[in-house]
This record gives C-alpha cells, sequence and structure tokens, in this order.
C-alpha cells in the first residue's frame, strides 16, 4: 500500500458512474416492454437474463417458510438482534406533526405522513445481502410506510437467496418477487397485473438497475445512486496496525472501485499498516478484489498535524470514518463532513455495518458534505396546512395584495381581495 | 373554461419538462469555460447574454443601501412581517441531534449539521420575485448555514432589481453576485476567484439554469427542478363562485403551462365559476398569459360525490390543494397527497405564497406523492455516529463476524475480530 506525505487535499479520482451509458437503449426498451406488456414481459424478461421459468412472479408464503425453517437458528438470532437495533434506533428519528398556532384561531401546519407505497430492490447471486434488506426495509415501516415491497431476480432454478426471504421475514415484509434488473424498476415504477406501482424504490444494483432508477425518477422517488464504498481511518501512535489493516480491507474486499484510506500523524503506524495490510491480503478469501481496491485506490498518508489530518478528512467528506487515536470522541466533534464516523479501536465499520442500528447506506464520494445516509425521514413527506380565520384574513390581506402587486402578479392580489367584494346573487 | 363530468382520474398532460435539451451543447461550454476561466467567463457571458459589463461581479454595501432607501417603506414592513412569519414557522422544523445510548457505556448517535455553503439562484426581470428570496434564503438560514449567496442576472445597466436586494437584506443575505444563467450555476458548483463554491444550489430558473444544475448535480446538492404550478379547489355548493374563480385564475397568470382544475359537487358552482373565470379573465393585467392556461390545463370536473372528488384529488396530488367546502378541515384530514392544503375561503393560496409562513416551494406535477416542499431538512446533514467500548465489543462482535460471514464477507469478518488477536510489538 502507498505512503505519501499529506500535503493538498486527498483526492479520490474514481470512476464512480455504475450506470453505463450503453445499456440505455436497452434499458428505455425493457421499460416500453413493461409498461406496455406488463407481467409478461417480465417473464420474459427473466427468462432471458436470469435463466428462470417462473410459474408465478410472487414468492408464496411456503416459499419462505421453508427458506426460514432451513435456516440456520443462531443467524435467525443474529438478524433478529441487528433488526431489533436499527428498528430502536430508528424509531427515534420519527418525527411528529408540527401545529403551530396563529393569531385570531387561525393556525398553519406541518404534516408529516408515510409515503404509501415502497420498493426495494435487492441484488443477485452473492451481491444478495441480508444486512441491506434489513437498512432499507426498517426505516420504510417505521416511518410507516403500509406496502414495502421487495424486487430481486431469481437464480436459475427460480428461487430468491434464503437469507433474503429470512430477512425479509424478519424485517416483517411478506409482499416479494422474482424480478430484477431494469424490467424490475420498470414494474416497480409502473406497476403491472401482479405488481402494484409503488412511490420510491430504494436499493442498489448493477448498471441497468441503476440507470433504469434514473429513468423512472419524476414518475416515482428514488434513493441515491452509491457510488464505490470508502473508508478513511485517522490514527496516530496508539492505533494497532494490524486493526487499521484489517479494516482497510474490509472495506477494499468489497469491490475493486472501493478506497481505502489512511490518513496518520505517525510515520512509524504508516510503515506497519502498509506490512499489515500486505500480510492479510494473501489470506484474504477475496483477495484479487482487495487486492485491486488497494493498489489503485488505497492510500496512507503521513499528516504533520494532527489538524492538517482533520482538514483533509473534512475535504473529503468520506462515507465512513473511523478515529483511532487519542481522545477519539473530542476529534470526531471537529469532524463536519462524514457520511458516518465510528469511535475508537473497539467501533471498527463493520459494528455499523451490520448491528449497532445506525444505517448502512451512506453517502459516498463526498457528497457527505450536503447529503446523509438513508434514515426514516427518506420515506416520509410534508404538507403544509394553512388555515385562516375571517378576523385573521380582515388583518392580514392588504398586506399579502400588496406583496402579490410588488410582484406584478395582480390575479394574486384579486384572490386574497375577492373575499371582500360584495357578493351577488351567484349563491 | 370546460366543464366535464369527473369519471376517473384527472390526468395532467403537460409538457412540463423546462430543460431544453437543445441547450445542452451551450451549458456544457458555459461550464467548461467557467472551471477553465473562472471569473474572466463570467463576465464574457454577462456582456454576451445580460449586455452588462460589469466593473465587478459582487453587489456592494452601499447598493443594497440604495436600493433599501428608495424602496417603499410600506411593502418593506410588509416583507419584514412575512419574513418574520416564515422564519417562526421554519424555526418549529429545527431538529435536535438524537443520542441513543446502548449497554456498556456505549452509544449511537445521529448529528445533524447544517450545510456549509448554500447558493440561491434568483431569475432576472419580471420573474425576480422577492418572496421568492425570503423562501428560499430563510429556511437555509434557519437550518444554521453560514454562507447563503445570491446569484442573479443584472439588467443591461448592471444592477440587479431593488427588490431582490431588499428582500435580501431582510432574508439576512448580504453576499450577492450578478451574475445568472449556467454560467452562475457553474460558479456556484466550481467556485471562480471572486465566487466561492457552494454546497447546494436551490431556487427556480431558465431552461439554461435547470440543464446546468443537472449538469452540476453530484458535485453539489440541487433542489427539485420544479414544473409549471398547480392548483386545485375542491368545493361544494356553500362556495362562492367568484372567489373560486378569482383562486383559479391567480394560478393561471403565472404560466401559459400552469394548471387550475376545479373539482366540484355542485353542477351550479360549476356553471357559476366557469363564467366567472371569464368575467375576470378580461379584466386581468396577464390576460393572455392565463387565457392560455386555463384553456389549454384548466377544467372544471363535477364530481358524483364528495367521495369520488377526494379520491381524484388524491390521485392529482396537486401542488396546491384549497378546500372550500362545509367543514372542509375535516375534509382536509382525508387529503394524503398534496404540497399544501388551504382550509376555508379565508385561507385563498396567495397567503401562503407570501405571507402565513409556510414554504411557497412546492411539489409540482404530482410529487406531492412522494415529495415535499422546501424546509429545513433541505439545508441539513445527518451523520451517524458509533462508539461501541470494549466491553460492548466482547458483547457483540462475535454475532457481528457471524452475519459478515453470512454475507462472504471474511475481511469484515476479521475486521471485527481484530481487536481480539494476540498484540504483537508492532506498538
Amino acid at each position: 500500500m502507498k505512503i505519501e506525505k499529506l500535503t493538498n487535499a486527498i483526492s479520490l479520482q474514481r470512476s464512480v458512474d455504475q450506470a453505463n451509458e450503453n445499456h440505455l437503449e436497452t434499458v428505455h426498451e425493457v421499460i416500453e416492454q413493461v409498461k406496455q406488456k406488463g407481467d409478461k414481459a417480465l417473464f420474459a424478461y427473466t427468462e432471458k437474463w436470469d435463466g428462470a421459468k417462473l410459474a408465478s412472479l410472487q414468492v408464496t408464503k411456503e416459499e419462505v417458510d421453508e427458506a426460514y425453517a432451513s435456516f440456520d437458528p443462531q443467524l435467525i438470532e443474529d438478524l433478529k438482534e441487528a433488526a431489533n437495533n436499527i428498528r430502536l434506533f430508528h424509531s427515534q428519528q420519527v418525527r411528529q406533526n408540527i401545529d403551530f398556532p396563529l393569531a385570531n384561531n387561525s393556525y398553519i401546519q406541518y404534516k408529516i405522513s408515510p409515503l404509501d407505497a415502497v420498493g426495494l430492490y435487492v441484488p443477485g447471486g452473492t451481491a444478495a445481502y441480508p444486512s441491506s434488506v434489513l437498512m432499507n426495509a426498517i426505516p420504510a415501516l417505521v416511518a410507516g410506510v403500509k406496502r414495502v415491497v421487495i424486487v430481486s431476480p431469481p437464480s436459475k432454478d427460480g428461487k430468491l437467496p434464503a437469507s433474503v426471504l429470512v430477512a425479509a421475514r424478519i424485517a416483517g415484509v411478506s409482499e416479494i418477487y422474482k424480478v430484477g434488473g431494469a424490467q424490475a424498476i420498470a414494474a416497480l415504477a409502473y406497476g403491472t397485473e401482479t405488481i402494484k406501482a409503488v412511490d420510491k424504490i430504494t436499493g442498489p444494483g448493477n448498471s441497468f438497475v441503476a440507470l433504469a432508477k434514473r429513468e423512472v425518477f419524476g414518475k416515482v422517488a428514488i434513493d441515491m445512486i452509491a457510488g464505490p464504498s470508502e473508508i478513511a481511518v485517522l490514527a496516530d501512535e496508539t492505533a494497532y496496525a494490524d486493526e487499521v489493516a484489517s479494516d482497510l480491507l474490509a472495506q477494499a474486499e468489497h469491490d475493486r472501485f472501493a478506497c481505502s484510506v489512511l490518513v496518520t500523524t505517525s510515520e512509524k503506524l504508516a510503515e506497519q499498516v502498509a506490512i499489515e495490510v500486505e500480510k492479510q491480503l494473501k489470506e484474504l478469501p477475496r483477495e484479487e478484489i482487495a487486492r485491486a481496491s488497494i493498489e489503485n485506490f488505497g492510500c496512507i498518508y503521513i499528516a504533520g498535524t494532527l489538524e492538517q489530518a482533520i482538514t483533509a478528512i473534512n475535504e473529503l467528506a468520506p462515507e465512513h470514518l473511523e478515529i483511532m487515536t487519542e481522545h477519539a470522541e473530542a476529534i470526531s466533534e471537529k469532524i463536519n463532513h462524514a457520511g458516518a464516523i465510528f469511535i475508537g479501536r473497539f467501533s471498527s465499520e463493520p459494528v455499523g455495518d451490520y448491528f449497532a442500528g445506525t444505517n448502512h447506506v451512506l453517502p459516498t464520494n463526498s457528497t457527505a458534505r450536503f447529503s446523509s445516509g438513508l434514515c426514516v425521514d427518506d420515506f416520509v413527506k410534508k404538507t403544509s396546512v394553512v388555515y385562516y380565520s375571517e378576523e385573521m384574513w380582515q388583518a392580514q390581506y392588504p398586506k399579502i395584495a400588496r406583496l402579490a402587486r410588488l410582484e406584478q402578479l395582480e390575479g394574486h392580489a384579486r384572490s386574497v381581495e375577492s373575499r371582500s367584494w360584495e357578493k351577488g346573487d351567484l349563491n
């Protein structure tokens, strides 16, 4: 792993757009076909691309029962505990309506209500992570969304991974469809005979899925289209090199484009971590992926001072930040931009990926400067309500009419004045 | 204004994309030039497109003083009162951090912090609305954003409208630049010598502005790209036709593509409103615009029952909804999808446009199903914090490692287990 002196801002020059524009024509065609032919198109594409000839799209209760019964009971307990932690923490994010009384028995209000229906995309194969099912479904359910739907591409035998079905049941989602790719996104956005349209689509996916989400955006809401995962570790001489290295590699094993960065004030630690990374890489099952990530996008930066290191981290606005220094908690207060912060050596990033209760869907590619991880807010909408009594209107309408005329919107002024017009025999 | 029986869902088939793709090449070039040449490009484009040869980009304190001194004091009072109402209501939206204690002296946390810097685009000419300055700037300032910047294209004499400068001062914004179009958006996103980059850009604009915002999205955050404005009025036989008509026309005068719809259970009201609309149209300064809107996109729907009317409104999810019926407040409880709801005849929509305190930047084109008006939330970001003590880690890490291995992410398991590895002489 390369070591550099930290001089200027850390830059992450990566190809982060997962949407391959070459697939756009295909995606347009898929969406059009699903809009026109509904389920028929879903069956056809699933046979063509997933190699599965399905009798029906929806996963039955029996299939989930079977997956659940055959699943390791210890893992079911672990998933349940993780789900519970996520549910508890996200429940804290639930907001109440704002009722704001005005003079003259009038009021304004801010009504917070859940979306009606949300679709969660779960990728197939080894990218089908049960933890992602929990992290996407639970905030929606906590928000009060009545209908949460999962779509996921089946394997050739027409099945979904047991871990996805088990996580769905633990999260509380029972409407699950065996369909993936752009066709699944089209079905969620426009609806088919079997799959009713939703209002928002979340969850990660391949290039076809990312492009399809971009295309249906506006018809429905979508979550962010995430880039490759990132971690920055801020460490001083008190950190253990083997621990830092293992954390860098946990990120690197995700994806060739993942980015793991260490910023440290200790030259000794820098050197030891480089050695440890190489040592641990050799023993990692996903060595090839992790090595590509570390070699292309990994770096150890040696900072002259802790302040310089903190400034660089804030510039970077990493998705994940681990702080393994003396006074780590105090230092975390100086971090203005990060998706999630992990304080101290016992809070390694997988604690948040799986278990602590915070969400693991986080802003990548420096967007933590202005955006946030997935949360209950993403599944509600807010409606303003205005009630003016006659007395309140009487007191305020001349001001409103003047402001409208300042903007040369005479019709607006007349609207608010019309209540004073002498009423004829219209009614 | 045409009258129809309400049978199926009300559909709004409108050309709502304000971004003209033909301008895309120009926008790309402008962004590139601003990135390369900075201020120089801003001066050149402002001379070319706004006809203004500027000595400097930034509005001086003296210019604002002058605008303020020459402004109608009554209007200053009105704007101040409006600003105060907006500030008070938006202050209710401010949220506190969530501190969530866990066992073993551990905790997770949700830190809510303002964005560092926000840019507000204000269109030029007659579309330069002081109310929009208040509605965009105040939520950002209430959120705690330290740097709020306004950009707006100057007129040929190199000036910005006095109303914009006055509204900016009342809102509390003092950093204002005389630059508009795609070049202003590029400057806000990438920064120039004079204009430091921001983290988010909000505010309406023409096709060039909308396209430029779309292009810089990802580098910075942007607000929604709003479609033409809409109103639905839900009224029964107790409503006054002249009032309903004036409210429909207040919407219609905005824009040829604006959409005004009345849904009523009263045939009599329907007929009277149609007559009133025609009568009032003839006296409206913006008759031509309002007439085009009413003729192309306006409609009066006669519903068989109130329930049918409510269902149609919920399907429509209008930007603005006025309810002028008996028991209007009770009926408002049945509305699930609307940007803003105005209850009763004394709460006409301009009350919210200018004065009540709610925001007038609202979701259009049925997106109120899943999105919300501008609010304090749009100017903050949320960061998760995880702190596990040694005892907590000891209790939980085997579960976390098992969940990681379930997902075949061995590196994740080792990261959380590494804290138990026997420490060598690395440190």
